[in-house]
């Protein structure tokens, strides 16, 4: 089993992200942290929570950082609509997040841990800085890190730079500086793991809860993707959770990555030197490609386990 | 009794500023926070105990932040010495800090009062800045922060830049923008109190502990100030504290202050804006000249009570 | 007739790119400009000189900008050599440049014409920001710009940039913000300019004087690439010039770029916002691709021209 | 005689110190090149005309850089004035400029010179930046600067910078790197210059259409400053001018000054290391006092000269 703590922005692909980090077998879901990114929050962590309940997901859920570090917050709320998962329709909460504030469950659970865990943050990497500057030690105890977030090319917030790490650049700059094996998910793969129509209704041909929320959340994202032309919605933080279970359906490369913490047009860039200009050691590996079949197949399997 | 929470990186002025602070009969000193600085944490916080101990002052100490937030640390072992506090010589240290990590206790803490208590940090501000990223609601209930740093001058670490806001301008950045009152000592008044042999001798005449420690830690501060030239030391931090029991002895001067956290010559540099060119609402109230031989009298005054 | 001026910092393609501009039929090269970049201007004018007289080019050569304008000089002397036209070897140089300086033959120019010249930089911007600075009414009289430089995706200098813009971004932001049409040849369509063998062997079999040049210029590049493990080498700058006499082979796309002049690791990018996240007008017509087999058509045609 | 070149943006102060360039008995004024700064190139180049005619100065006047090197143009409006130099009513402009452009006169008059010119900016340093940048021969041909401009201490136009460099960081960068010895009359000392209603009375006392000039241009200026509760006008560029011929009554320092062109709060300071903490040899000698009562001297022997 593979130790994982999931750190989310709930957020559409999130909750996806999330019913895979929950069910799939070889996982042991320790946690979930929650993070404000594709919205405030105080909707991305009862978005969380619903559809942990909804799903009956029984893993403890942690309120984290509602501010970036430094900068001022965005919010996209263009993109998840006002609730931040905008599309399926929840039962009133009663699922309450745990008191304990995430950042210190991180600390307490990584130091208590055998240095076997994975955290999988798909959101801002606020929790994960904090972490790591207020108890520097965890750093050597973190297995790694497998995140979603930043770009060897375009970025999707501004042109330069991926919407996770445009929310807080110095947290990013904090964990990429830290010495933790980080294994990045960037727009040049998430961008490819595309759920058109078809995927939405062989996951909804499933016939349970889990597969009736996937269509749900996804018919939602295919709807603003079609305003822009598009006729498939990308479930970007999906491939991070998959990566811990599959690491052999992905092409990746190992890179130095700087992030842009200047306060110009790059800032939030994830500079990745994959051609090696500046002679430094690599700190990330870089997902650049994945093989979608079996990608969509992990993703039924695991979804088919709900009741 | 004024409520307070010393935040330190002890450091020479430091120990004066916590000699005063735990034994003014106006001051409720809660807990004492440190935080690396003047010398790596590992020193800063054996620095405090081994004052604490030594002169029986009967404060709980916490253990703080060891790196800044963003930055890469910078250490000023020239000025300070190898330890952080050369000159005094202390026994061997029994004194242990509290479990708690100082941001937690600033945020439990502060969280518990009734809003009156006041934060006087006199070293970097990675502790408050930490507490205040990781626990927002307490903005509100910090009745003001009175700190020791910056200037409207000249710096003295760099050109542009007081040491205390240089070590950590990002977390100096989020405390001028939280919206708590603050209230800040910077060069331009704490550059001007300055012990010079004859106060020295004036402590040291007391003829108890506190008085000899006065002069063991100022005549290190004298030797090294003489060796550019200068006839005496400044007590910068002590000024912080005894703000607390006359704000009516310093001249001072409301205005918006921005930190400089570009990346360029005046990084760190607090950007005082006290002729308001930029039309912004002040945020400080910034020291501009103290009485001095009230000031001393304070100082003094404090020392003898004790033992 | 198309009338230009080309502006470079010979260099390999330069070399090239000025064959194929001072012979295509539908050119009147009016002036060659030289700027300092592939190496300083002690080298690049002597080599532009070289390759004029060893042609027999009859087209004034002028001297013009040997530093960039705000950042340090930075020179690639292991991409083209000591002479910064390694490879060829050249009669002793009887040619001379013009007296007047390259900066002003080109606002003289400019202002005496009938708004009907296309200048193509293909080095640093340096000399053409000059100009525009110098005597800003030369805008609305330059037709356009049709240059080689920039990235949208991976630069090939430092990760973010390419070389030319980095060797002077504060001259590639006058120049990008002056209002003047640009049409940018940056290196998503350059690298795939590649001269290998098979190229080679069929300008050498032309039987010139200009298809031997092209052969030892183009087989020290091939060598200099093999030893990275590439069998072919860019002739980045030919593009810039071939675009004016054929746009037709060119796939472009018109977008907003932004010259990053930020002092990070970003320096020198152009951000091309090709998705329009910044909503602002577009500045620039970028090169994607071209058709690689009519492009060298036309560089055969051309180079058959010389004697 | 001492020859030098008046580079100005006139403005009040500007055409005081054109006055006394123009009539000192020992300054041989070779040309006053005029640049945008207090108002656009438009009003600033006929302002400087209409001092030429009015008082019969028989100097060449070229026209320069209209706008900044790199940064967008700010113009100071509210306080020169709609004109630039509100205030003195002149004579309709008959006087022409010099057709020559004003960076090219800088450049040909220097490099025909012994080495023996002074250059005197009391505007944006974007003429002499040009002139460095295309022409760096210049650089070791110029005897030394003597400019207005910076301030170790507070800025006028912002809390960091003054107006001079914040209206040209990148050409002020470029001069003060250029190795050229440079003379600064920063803000600390020409704040100290200034004009009271006596002194206006003083010069107005002399009867001629200088001192007529004088009060008409400090009375404006007076006017300004009273508006804000100061009885007295600062005469900025006169004390760049006078230190040619009385170094003597200034108090210097020597110091390593480095302009932020970082594009934070401290954007255009002049950052001087008086206290040398960068261990950097100086670049610049700083004015830090004046005599003054020796300085009006000066100004009214001066004045006294015109008819």
């Amino acid at each position: 089993m593979i130790k994982m703590i999931l750190d989310c922005d709930t957020g559409h692909d999130d909750a996806i992200a999330l019913m895979v980090a929950a069910k799939h077998p070889e996982i042991d879901l320790l946690g979930v942290t929650v993070v404000a990114g594709n919205q405030t929050l105080d909707k991305t962590l009862p978005n969380t929570l619903s559809v942990c309940q909804h799903l009956g997901i029984d893993v403890p859920v942690y309120g984290g950082m509602s501010l970036p570090l430094v900068r001022d917050q965005v919010v996209p709320a263009d993109v998840h609509g006002k609730t931040g998962l905008d599309g399926p329709v929840f039962e009133p909460l009663v699922r309450k997040p745990e008191r304990k504030h995430a950042v210190n469950f991180l600390i307490e659970t990584i130091m208590k841990s055998d240095g076997d865990i994975t955290i999988v943050p798909v959101g801002p990497l606020t929790n994960i800085a904090m972490a790591i500057r207020l108890y520097p030690k965890i750093v050597t105890k973190i297995q790694r890190i497998v995140m979603m977030g930043g770009a060897v090319g375009m970025g999707n917030w501004s042109p330069a730079a991926e919407f996770n790490i445009f929310a807080d650049p110095e947290a990013a700059h904090i964990v990429f500086n830290s010495g933790v094996p980080i294994v990045m998910m960037g727009l040049d793969l998430t961008n490819t793991a595309l759920a058109d129509i078809n995927i939405i209704e062989r996951m909804e041909g499933i016939g349970n809860k889990a597969g009736k929320l996937f269509g749900d959340i996804m018919r939602f994202t295919l709807n603003s993707q079609s305003v822009v032309g598009l006729g498939a919605g990308p479930v970007h933080d999906v491939t991070a959770v998959t990566y811990l279970v599959a690491p052999e359906i992905y092409t990746t490369i190992d890179s130095y990555v700087e992030i842009d913490i200047s306060h110009g047009p790059s800032y939030g860039r994830t500079v990745c030197d994959i051609n090696n200009r500046w002679k430094k050691e690599p700190n990330a590996t870089i997902g650049m490609a994945i093989d979608l079949p079996k990608f969509w197949d992990i993703v039924e399997d695991t979804l088919r386990r709900y009741e």
